[in-house]
Order: structure tokens, then C-alpha cells, then sequence
């Protein structure tokens, strides 16, 4: 089995001036030419010549106000006590705003400083300068002056503007096309049934919406499977008729990937292996001097090297340099080892809390399309970093509006269910506000509040001792934090098992025999310390349990593992076993609280929550349909310190 | 002739309040119905109830890179002394990325660290944990789970979740739509032939552009006369059809302003004038719990009123809360005085010299469009205050991305055509620069030197004492700036008559003729010094000359008062005359230079400008082609202090 496994690792900064600079030679960078359009069809369009006003604006002497139109000349003199009359067309017209000024007059007297005495005569009480009140020809933009340059964006202003001048065409640089082919045999279309091995074709989707946010008409080409002639026949076709042809994937070296291949064939592989990840296999050609780039299979590193590659194509073919995205300084939550070498992209949340803007790394691999869905930024690990620390400050690319991440609510700590349904009414009440929550178990939240990287923490941690949930987790680790403990919930934990429990697993202690394979929570998270405890009860030891090592950060992982038959249980919230039709072999009733510290309680975003699970019915409807939970403490202030 | 002169003047936060509480009673707030569309057609669509997880992400255990599958257990031991062989099929399978890892096997191992011993063995030389490189089911998302919020715009990567998870479809809410009906027996539809007191109808593309933008599908009414039956009739058309309806204009009290008077008949008037300027005789209605606005017919009105009071109308409707325009603190350069009770919006200019960013107020004038199209931004003169000082700090709303104001390059002082041809060439060179340049003549430009509050000052201005240009004015007004005078043309000034000259006039000495009504320039202008400089060696006071007075800011405004007939004569360069097909009467040829303040030469923005200046071929041939310039000094060093 043949099998390529060289590919380059070019320097990022050397790929991209090398890319523009090969672009550049094959006169890919030119802007498009124009056409003409209608300005009733030109909103959004780029000017693709500067834009002269064709008439003046206004074109004739106008009335800028309504009132009577008058010769200053008779004014002269007028005044409370000295009013001066005007007669009905010889001294005065009446005239509404727009209106020609006639030619034998040269002012305007508002209609509120006109005293109308009869039907032909007016008194008025103060005299008028010449002018006054009128728009003379010109006033706003005389013919021949420029209204707008080449290369502009067309705004709904530009359109009143270019109309006013009597214009109705305008040269527009013509939209660039681009194509998204798929390729692979195992992908499928949406919709369709599916195999395991299969894989739903949609980074075609989102490669061509975002080329459409950036301007590009972007359409997508059928499947094209693994045959190199298949693919050099639909390469070939789009070359002839787009401006940006993108493949996708077959980038890599693999024994299917075929697309560095073909491009040599017909064209030119420019290079092949960049020193990036996500993202490293990517492969940029030119054939009859069209880019056609080759894009990684993973989403993640598809996305972020047609941000790399494509963007800035994009702008020169429209002739407009895009801004870049923002950027916002934030304090690094935790260490972040990066590779030697490699320029790493690293997606991350972050949170304002307080006047600190946390970076949290969110998940790394590159097939998590999850995690872009909800990471707040990119932060940037250049080649020549092992990495970065925790309070390091570094530089974060927006992917959300600034305003959106100052109104996200930040939870950090123990994961429940419950967490998606306040996350989604907090939004449907505040459509600005978020709820960003990070899964990283009750210590972990504990610790955030501690560190000041919350707004609020969820926790559910028994201390055998006592037999009281959280409260003295509370005064050993955070005692000098002023905070109130809110109940969220009481809840159900248990084995979950698969339908039938063909194990027939019964309880903990079924978790020592050698065919049952377990599925443990990570370190710091209630439900390991629960897991732990009753295990200890039990006399088992961790080597004892097969799977004791192998960490899942939910719930719904626990369940999915199950689900899927990676493992034969894990113990979880009943919630979890009811979404996904497990069995449940309930183990003990526990309280989940919020952690919520005094100095947000005040915040909007809290109020909101606090409302939410207090007072709001579709939310309890919504938490009790779930099963396995008891609001009847939900809102109660457990503590307070 | 009957004259409404009345109308309301609350203020504007109570007429917001009251508003919002009437289209809420009315339950025009309420987000639109839902609509089932194919995730395809979904970018940029309004989630309209949350999004869940329909498969798991994987749905089944995946290989993660290009390798082999394993076991785990099988590895263990090997290292480079002790390398472990596997054997096909038993032992290891080849797998690329995304397949399916075969149920027998737990781990892959990367293809680079895989050593093939002949067609059926591999040899390793390192061991590897359980699952590495394996996407588990559900490691991206486990079914059920939140992918998007209710009300949530939909970017390109959510395609790709809801994809990757098993949805093809989604329910979205349905595009509020919206009718523009401009009214107006005056209109006419742009590309028609004009006579005087025609208007081109171009507002309604600009309203309905705006909306656009806001996410509302926005059509136009044709043109509806002055008829208040015809309006009636439109109106109820649209009320039966549409979420929104604009009704542009009649809103004022004019003779011929039907729209409140008509709103009323067919349902309720809510208020009917703001106390804003400009935007004050806006007509707010409800109609069959329809909202139905008259907006005023000045564009700069309409626009305003639009933002105000229908804007967060198209947020509540798509259930949205769009992030208001972002602000930014500037220094206001001059004083800007305001009407006690009245809240004034004033267009702004701003312009980022050295680290100080300055609001200069553009045109006051509710009409005049070419304002808007050139202001950065809206500042606020509250109600409750008579006016601001310069120097003041303003917080001023962008109506331009922050970025494109600090790549704008600020000229300042006397107005010349050129300055046109240099804006077009600097815009296409470097898409994201723009030049803006404020025409206050010549001591002008000085001035703001002076004060730093432009990177750059044209000038011309005459010392008759030593027949200089230019020199003993820096050395006068500016003499510890550090700076290069470099010239940019010499250029002919005469006066500017009508074709064919019917006056007969000659030179300066006609301009006491009383049948010749004179056009004169702003204080400050070079061409006004001149004006004076040869009214004053004839001996002629400026009270012989009709029209000394009245003063224009450019040569193109004392181009186009010639042209209408609005005066007979006026002085302004050649290139103004050629534009507007006037004759000219030559009287001096002049030297008009740039400063350049030495801290800015290295800015890239003046590099441009220099270098076009300088050396681009399409300068110097637009720039001839004008007519009356002499380009042989231009781009030399004419001083330096």
C-alpha cells in the first residue's frame, strides 16, 4: 500500500509571501473588472471607478423651509413694532420645503414667523438676510465633484447620494466567484441515511458561508469521490469558469488524498505543508492562473487556513482591504504547552468578570466543530513558544461582537443538564446575554470563584463528615469570599447502564468484577468524589476497577460512552440515562448549588438568572420533563458567608 | 389656504418610552412566527427556538489521524531497543482519518511513527494509551445536547454543527418585512428627465437600504401623489401586508403633509413631533396593531428618525439585540452652539492626527446628503444644553469602522480640485486609507497645523510685500512647527462669468458695477485675500461691490452660483470653470502649496500621498486634463524650517 507521508512545514510568514507573491505573478490578485449596474441594485457593491456627481444637488434654487418666499430687499426694517406687510405674489409666494424659489425672489421667512392678516397680505416682524432659508444650486454637492472613490463599499447613504446627482448606473466591480468542491468517498449528504465510517458532508457549507460573508459568490460542486480523475475532471471544469476554486480535502498524505497530486498535474503546487496547527496540510496550487487551495478535511483546520489563505485573495479581488478582526487582551486561565516549531491557533472562551478578561483554552482537536461554535477568539502560540503560562496576557481575535463576551454570564464548575435550559432562556430573555459555561467539576469551580474567573460556580460536593453538601468545601477554600450558596437543584446519581443492563450490573460493587468495563468522571468533579467514596465504602481500590483512568468531562459523555458500548457503565445524573434511553441504577440524591459571590449579585446578567430559576415556569416544566430532579429548594439561599 | 403650523415637541426619551409601551400594547414587539427551512439556506437566520443535537458527534469511534488501529494492550514494551511487530488484521489495521476504528481495536498509532517491515507487519517502537488518537462517539457532542440558542444568528460553523449532528433542517423566524411608500407630487423616479421643483426620488432606497441592513426585507411602494385619498388607499394596502410601514414624507405641517392626518383616520396617531433637530416633524402611528411612521422628507431627518424609532422595532421582531454603533471619545474643534430644548444630532468628521482624535461638525443642513456620505460620525448635543466649547470632550457614535478613521490622512485648508484626483488615487492604492479634506481656506490650514489637528494644509496665500507665497505666513503664524512646504501646482485664479460673458465684464474693475452681482469666498481663503488684495489697488471698497458678502467655501460653489444664475461673476480657479463650462478671465497664476509638519512625513498615509504626488503617471494626466495647472515644482521642497 502505497502511502506519502512527506509533506512540507514552511514557515507561515515564508507561505504567505510566498503565496502572494505566486498569486501576484499569475494575476490573481487583480481586481475584478467592472460592470455596469443599476444604483437601485448597488447596495454592498465596490465601486469599481470613483463616482462623479452628474447634475447638482440641489439643481435649482430650492425652499429650505416652508413659509413665503420674499425679496429680502422688502424686509428691510421690520420689527415688533414696525411690522412690514407683503402682498400675495408682487412681495410674497407661499412655498413648502423643496419648493422652486422663484426667480424674483432671494428668501425664505419660516411659516411660524408669519403672520397671514388676509388672503393676500402676511405681516412679518423681522427682516430676512439674502438666502436665508433657501438651498441654492449646488449647495450640497456641485456637478463634476467626486461623491465616492473607487473601491468603495456601497452604504445606503451612497445610494440618496448618486440618485441626487442624477445618476441611475454606476461601474460596480463584478462579485468573484468561487467553488467548494467535497471530495471523498465516505462522505454523504445531509439527510441522508447513514453507516458508520460515514461522514456528513458539510464543511463544503460552512467553507462557502464564510466566502459569502466576505463577499464571494460561493457555490458548491456534487461530491467528488476518491479517484484522482474524477477530481482532475471537476478541478479542470471549475478552473474554466471561477475565480477561487477550493478541495476539500484529500490535502493531506494519506492514501486517499489525492489533491496535491492533481494540482501538480494541471498546474502548479505552490507549496504543500505549512508549520501551523490546526491546519497543517494544506496545499495552495495556481493552474491556468487560478488558485486552487486544497484545505485540510478536519473543519477546524479548514476554517483556519481559509481565514490564512483566502481572505486576503478575497479583498484584492473586490479591490477592498477588510479590516481585521478584533482584538482584546486577556488573562490566560490556565498553561498552554505548544510544540517547538508549530505555529498553534488555539480557540478559546472568554469572560469578563469583573475587570478581568479571562482566556480559557477550549477543546484543541481539530474535528471539535463544537468548540468553534462556542469559542469567543483565537489566540495565537507563535513557532518559536514552548508555550505560554497561567496570568500570562495575551492577544485574543474576536470571533463575537466586544459587546456580546462583556454581556456573557460566566459559569464554571460541575456539569448538569440544567445548564443548557437557563443558557437558552437567559439568551431568549436578553438576546445580547450568554451563558458560557466550562465543565471542569465542582473543585474546579470553586477554585475559579476563588481565583475571581466566575461569576458563579455549580457544586456538588458531600463531605462524608458532615453529611452537608458543599458548605464546608466553601469555608475551607474560599472563606474570604463574601458569597451567597443557591440551591439549583436536587438530583438523582446513578450507574447507567446500557438498556436491559445485559451486564447485569447492580451496584458499585459490581464495578470490581474484570468484564465490566467503567467509565470514571475527571479529577475534582463531584461525581469522582462520589464515585471514590463509595468505592472506599467498599473496599475496592482504583485497580480493581477496569476503566478507573479513563476520564469523561459530563455527563452526556458518561451516557455516550455507554450508549455507544465504549464502556459498560459510569455512574451520572438520571437526566443523562432519560436523554439517552439508558437504564438507571440509582445510587444516592444530591444537592447541586450555585456558588454566587456578593459582588455580582447586583449584575444584570445574575438578576437575570436568579429570575429565571426562581420565577420562570417554562423552566421548571422544562428541568422536570428531564427527570431525576427536585426543585424544591430551586432559588433558596442554602449559605451565606 | 389652510396651514397646519402645529405640531408636538416631546422629548425624545419620552417619546421613545411612550412608544415602546404603545407598539408593545399593540403586540408589534413580538418576534415573527417561526419557519421550517433546510440548514442550508439558514446563514444568517435567527434561530426561533433552541437547537438540539440530533446524533452524536462522531456517531461512531473514528480514527483520528492516518495509521494504524491497535490494541493497546499490544504495544505495551515497545521501545527503540525493543521494537514490537504487529501483524495485519490480527494485530493492526490501516485506518485513515475519519474511518471507523474497527471494534477490535482501541488506539491508533500516527503513520510517521510506524515502521512497515514487509506487506503484512508493521514494527513500532513505543507503546500507546487507550483511545489516543480515536475520536469517541460524542467526543464533539453527545445527542440532545444544546448546539445554538433560541434567537441566535446563524454563522457559517453552526452549519457545520447542525450538520455534523444529523439536522438538515431548522426552525428560524420568518424575515420581518417592511414597505417604504414615498409620497410627494413632486417626486420623480430616478433616470427621468428634471425640471425645476422636481425631486429625485431617492430617499425610499435609502430607507429601505438601511433596513435592509437591519435584516428586514424591504420593498418600495411606487411614488404616491399629494392626494390624501391615494395615501389612504396605499397605506391600508400595506397594513394588510407588512410588519412595518414607512410612509416618507408629508410628515411636516405643510400645506401638502397629509401622513399624520391620514395615520389618524385609519388608526392612531402616538405622537406626532420630537424635539430633535434634524428629525422633529416625525409622524409615529399604529394602524390594525401595524406600525406605520411618517418619517420627515429631509434625508438627514429621515435617516435619524429611522434610526430612532425603528430600528429596535427590527430587533424585537427577528428577537435580536444588535449592538449599538460603537462610540469613541474625540476632541470637538470648534465651538458648536445648540438650541436650548432641542436635542441636535450633528455629523461629525473625525480625524486621528498624532494621538489626538478630533470632531470637526460637517454641515448642518437636513438636506444635503454628500454630508452623510463623508461623516465618521453623530454626536449628541443633549436638550438641556445651549452648545460645547472647542476643546470639549464628545463622545461621538461611528458611523465608519474604527479602523478605516485611523487610516484617514486630514487635509485641511484651501479647497483645490486636485484634492478630489489624490482622494480617488490614495483610496485605490491602499483600499482601507482615505483622504478627508476640510475646506477653510488657507489661514485655515495654518491654523490647524498649529493646533495639530491635521496631518497636512494646502495653501496659497500671497505675501504682496515680498511676492511670495506662503513662506512669511509659516514663518508668522507657525514658526516652531518643524516642517516641509513642498508645492503641489501652480494654478490660474480669474473671474468666472457665464458663457459668452453677456455682462461684458473685463477685471477686477467691473466688480463695481451695479448690474454685476459679485460671489465672494469664505474669510481665511487665499482667493478672498487675492479678491481684496486687487479691489484694493483699484481703490475699490468692499460696499461698491454687489455680493461682497455673500461667501462661498470652494471653487466649485462659486462655479455653480455662476452657472445657475445665482451671481454673474466670482473668482475661483481655472479647473472650476472647465468643470462647469464657464468662461474665464484670467487674473493671476498662483502657487499653491502642502505643509507638512515634519512628525508626519514617515506616516505611511503621507508617504502614499507624497509618492502619488510624485510619481503616478494617472496624477499628472487627470490633473492636466483639468485644465489651468502647472504640475513642474510639483512634489519639490519649496522650504523648511
Amino acid at each position: 500500500m502505497k502511502r506519502n507521508i512527506y509533506i512540507d512545514n514552511m514557515h507561515l510568514d515564508e507561505a504567505l509571501r510566498l503565496w502572494e507573491r505566486k498569486l501576484s505573478e499569475a494575476g490573481c490578485l487583480n481586481p475584478m473588472v467592472p460592470e455596469l449596474i443599476s444604483v437601485d441594485d448597488s447596495l454592498n457593491r465596490i465601486t469599481a471607478e470613483p463616482v462623479f456627481a452628474r447634475l447638482s444637488s440641489p439643481f435649482y434654487n430650492a425652499a429650505a423651509m416652508d413659509g413665503i418666499a420674499v425679496r429680502f430687499q422688502d424686509t428691510i426694517g421690520a420689527s415688533e413694532t414696525t411690522p412690514v406687510k407683503l402682498e400675495l405674489n408682487s412681495q410674497f409666494q407661499w412655498v413648502n420645503t423643496g419648493n422652486v424659489l422663484p426667480p424674483e425672489f432671494n428668501a425664505v421667512i419660516m411659516v411660524e414667523a408669519v403672520q397671514p392678516t388676509d388672503d393676500s397680505t402676511v405681516e412679518i416682524i423681522a427682516p430676512v438676510t439674502p438666502w436665508k432659508h433657501v438651498r441654492t444650486i449646488g449647495e450640497d454637492i456641485v456637478t463634476t465633484e467626486l461623491i465616492l472613490p473607487d473601491g468603495h463599499r456601497i452604504r445606503p447613504i451612497d445610494l440618496g447620494a448618486m440618485l441626487a446627482t442624477g445618476l441611475s448606473q454606476l461601474k460596480v466591480r463584478k462579485i468573484p466567484n468561487a467553488l467548494v468542491i467535497p471530495t471523498g468517498g465516505e462522505l454523504v449528504q445531509p439527510g441522508n441515511s447513514l453507516r458508520p465510517g460515514n461522514i456528513i458532508e458539510f464543511n463544503s457549507r460552512v467553507l462557502a458561508g464564510y466566502l459569502t460573508e466576505w463577499g464571494i459568490h460561493a457555490e458548491r460542486n456534487p461530491i467528488v469521490t476518491d479517484d484522482p480523475g474524477t477530481l482532475k475532471k471537476a478541478i479542470c471544469a471549475a478552473v474554466a469558469k471561477y475565480d477561487i476554486i477550493i478541495v476539500n480535502a484529500g490535502a493531506s498524505a494519506g492514501s486517499k488524498d489525492h489533491t496535491a497530486g492533481v494540482i501538480g498535474d494541471l498546474g502548479e503546487v505552490v507549496l504543500h505543508g505549512v508549520n501551523i496547527r490546526p491546519g497543517k496540510p494544506v496545499v495552495l496550487g495556481i493552474i491556468n492562473n487560478k488558485p486552487v487551495i486544497g484545505l485540510p478535511g478536519y473543519t477546524i483546520s479548514a476554517v483556519i487556513t481559509l481565514n490564512l489563505f483566502v481572505k486576503k485573495l478575497a479583498d484584492y479581488l473586490q479591490g477592498i482591504q477588510s479590516s481585521p478582526a478584533s482584538r482584546l487582551e486577556a488573562t490566560l486561565a490556565r498553561p498552554l504547552p505548544s510544540k517547538l516549531g508549530v505555529q498553534e491557533y488555539i480557540r478559546v472562551k472568554l469572560g469578563k468578570v469583573g475587570a478581568v478578561l479571562t482566556a480559557t483554552p477550549a477543546g484543541r482537536g481539530a474535528g471539535a466543530v463544537m468548540s468553534l461554535v462556542q469559542a469567543d477568539g483565537f489566540l495565537t502560540v507563535p513557532a518559536s513558544s514552548e508555550g505560554l503560562g497561567a496570568g500570562e496576557k495575551v492577544l485574543v481575535e474576536l470571533l463575537r461582537d466586544e459587546r456580546e463576551i462583556e454581556n456573557t454570564l460566566v459559569f464554571i464548575g460541575s456539569h448538569d443538564n440544567i445548564l443548557d435550559v437557563l443558557a437558552n432562556l437567559l439568551h431568549r430573555q436578553r438576546p445580547i446575554c450568554r451563558l458560557s459555561s466550562a465543565h471542569v467539576g465542582s473543585m474546579g469551580g470553586i477554585l475559579a470563584v476563588k481565583r475571581g474567573e466566575a461569576h458563579l460556580a455549580g457544586t456538588h460536593l458531600l463531605d462524608e463528615a458532615t453529611g452537608e453538601y458543599n458548605i464546608s468545601f466553601i469555608k475551607k477554600f474560599i472563606p474570604d469570599v463574601s458569597l451567597q450558596l443557591i440551591n439549583l437543584t436536587y438530583r438523582e446519581q446513578g450507574l447507567l447502564v446500557a438498556r436491559g443492563n445485559p451486564l447485569n450490573i447492580k451496584n458499585f460493587e459490581d464495578l470490581s468484577r474484570k468484564d465490566v468495563r467503567f467509565i470514571n468522571r475527571q479529577r475534582g468533579a463531584g461525581t469522582r468524589l462520589l464515585t471514590d467514596l463509595y468505592l472506599n465504602r467498599l473496599g475496592i481500590s482504583p485497580e480493581q476497577v477496569n476503566g478507573y483512568t479513563r476520564e469523561e468531562y459530563t455527563h452526556m459523555n458518561v451516557a455516550s460512552a455507554v450508549v455507544s458500548g465504549n464502556a459498560d457503565t459510569g455512574l451520572a445524573i438520571r437526566a443523562a440515562a432519560v436523554a439517552l434511553d439508558l437504564d438507571f441504577i440509582p445510587v444516592a440524591k444530591e444537592r447541586y448549588d450555585l456558588i454566587l459571590p456578593t459582588i455580582f449579585l447586583d449584575d444584570p446578567k445574575v438578576v437575570a438568572l436568579l429570575m429565571t430559576i426562581r420565577e420562570n415556569e417554562e423552566f421548571r416544566l422544562t428541568v422536570e420533563r428531564f427527570g431525576g430532579y427536585d426543585l424544591s429548594d430551586c432559588g433558596k439561599i442554602m449559605y451565606r458567608q
